[in-house]
């Protein structure tokens, strides 16, 4: 074995990156979604079709690709038995399907213990503790995603009604958003029938927002998000010399508004998830390498 | 003038009740839906078809429908400019679009003062002081009918996958919920992706049920959907006494968990939404023909 691949794929697009025994990126590349619950072929085509460019780009041969073994970390790889049926025709030595929370928990905290919470348009947790992984979280918008950008859009349209109402006080922050849907809850109400949960979360930068500036309807969805925030970090266990990453777009928003006992555990993630495949890649065949 | 009609009309069907100009119900019929917000033309067919299916019952000419004033109450008729449309292509000699609420209001509590709370798979309000009528709520499950049956399932399963990951308590519905999904909270988040809201609200009883045995996750979703209902109708600036009716399929179930103060203006509803109709066009009309 002289390389190793790395591959994070996800419902839009597939990150392949070849890289040395040793774990020096050589060349990456990317291809289509491999999206392995919707399309498995479809999956199996991009993947392949990444990791032969991450070769071109490394100046290498694809035709080693039976010779070199891949992690490959993408969503839905814990439903059903889509693992071991994409593990059975893929083209490498080797091929490990893990969650993309497990190579982004690698790429954020290396190889030993630590945690990440994914706060974006969804929520989701991976700890890991001696060795073994576990997620919290990441069961979607609709019964679950607490603290994400989707749930903070909906709370926030949700308020907006109920202080068009009078059931709830209103702010400048409702009463701007009653002018976004031209004052008419209606028209509020029909975006919510087709609202995907990226659309809801497109709102929640500007709940972050007019909290800083004491809005009180911004204020209360905020403080709601943060506590099941820190009541998902409560179950991971997280001791005091654990790293704790905070991945996904609203992590600089949460940060700050973490209590000091999570706040002291956070840690700059050391890489991506395409960076976490490799580092998993290398750890996981390179052993194997120097024994062949 | 000698007769009136009352039409009732939704998503999934139209009733028609003929009425003599001093109320007596001498026909009533049935035909499908009238939804005048998806299909406009469809709606009006029914309910010609319906009006005229109530003239036969009735053992009536359906050739005397031009002669015929109509209260048509339509679910969504408070929406954009539907009402106006449907009144002008209706064949009735003079017909006015209610919506829904409005004749459900009239048949609960007649012509007066007084309020409905309509208490199903969605939630709804409506009051009227001094001949004025206002509604509450019926913004749809995504972001309003706090207290529904769709909301009440849905916090069922949200506290489900909360008490998996250990985030909240379980209980023995928490547990009952996990075994329906064979005990994966794939299965349930698959089951949420495609749920209606009555899906959702198909578990709302299960939840009164079990608050009745003291489970605890119950008892805090109901405690919950009781305290949403209040505040509703705490804008209704009930007086003590306006008559308040519940309706709908979870009227029964909240009736005794409402604290006292509506406890008492409870009252049990004079007439159904078609009775309500058909009561509003004596109302209206029956003064017009006596004039003639």
């Amino acid at each position: 074995m002289t390389f190793v691949l790395g591959i994070d794929g996800g419902g839009t697009s597939c990150r392949a990156a070849l890289a040395t025994a040793g774990g020096e990126i050589l060349g990456r590349a990317k291809s289509g979604a491999a999206n392995i619950r919707s399309d498995l072929t479809g999956a199996r085509t991009n993947i392949v079709d990444a990791a032969r460019q991450a070769f071109l780009e490394a100046g290498e041969d694809p035709d080693l690709i039976p010779q070199t073994p891949a992690i490959l970390g993408l969503a839905g790889a814990n439903v059903g038995t889509y693992k071991q049926q994409l593990e059975a025709i893929l083209p490498f030595s080797r091929s490990s399907v893990e969650t993309d929370f497990e190579i982004a928990l690698e790429g954020a905290v290396g190889s030993g213990d630590g945690a990440i919470a994914i706060l974006g348009t969804g929520t989701a947790y991976m700890v890991r503790k001696q060795g073994k992984s576990r997620s919290v979280g990441a069961w979607g918008f609709q019964v679950g995603d607490q603290g994400s950008g989707a749930r903070i859009g909906r709370d926030l349209l949700e308020q907006t009604l109920l202080a068009y109402d009078g059931i709830r006080e209103s702010s400048p922050l409702t009463r701007e958003m009653m002018g976004i849907f031209r004052d008419n809850p209606q028209d509020l109400v029909e975006f919510t029938t087709h609202a995907k949960p990226g659309d809801f979360g497109g709102f929640a930068p500007k709940v972050f927002e007019n909290a800083a500036r004491g809005d009180v309807v911004a204020t209360w969805i905020v403080d709601k998000s943060v506590a099941d925030v820190e009541a998902s970090l409560g179950v991971l266990d997280l001791e005091q010399n654990d790293p704790l990453c905070l991945l996904g777009g609203l992590a600089p928003l949460y940060a700050p508004r973490l209590s000091e006992r999570y706040r002291a555990l956070l840690k700059t993630p050391l890489d991506d998830a395409l960076g976490g495949a490799v580092r998993m890649a290398v750890r996981k065949f390179a052993g194997e390498a120097e024994a062949a």
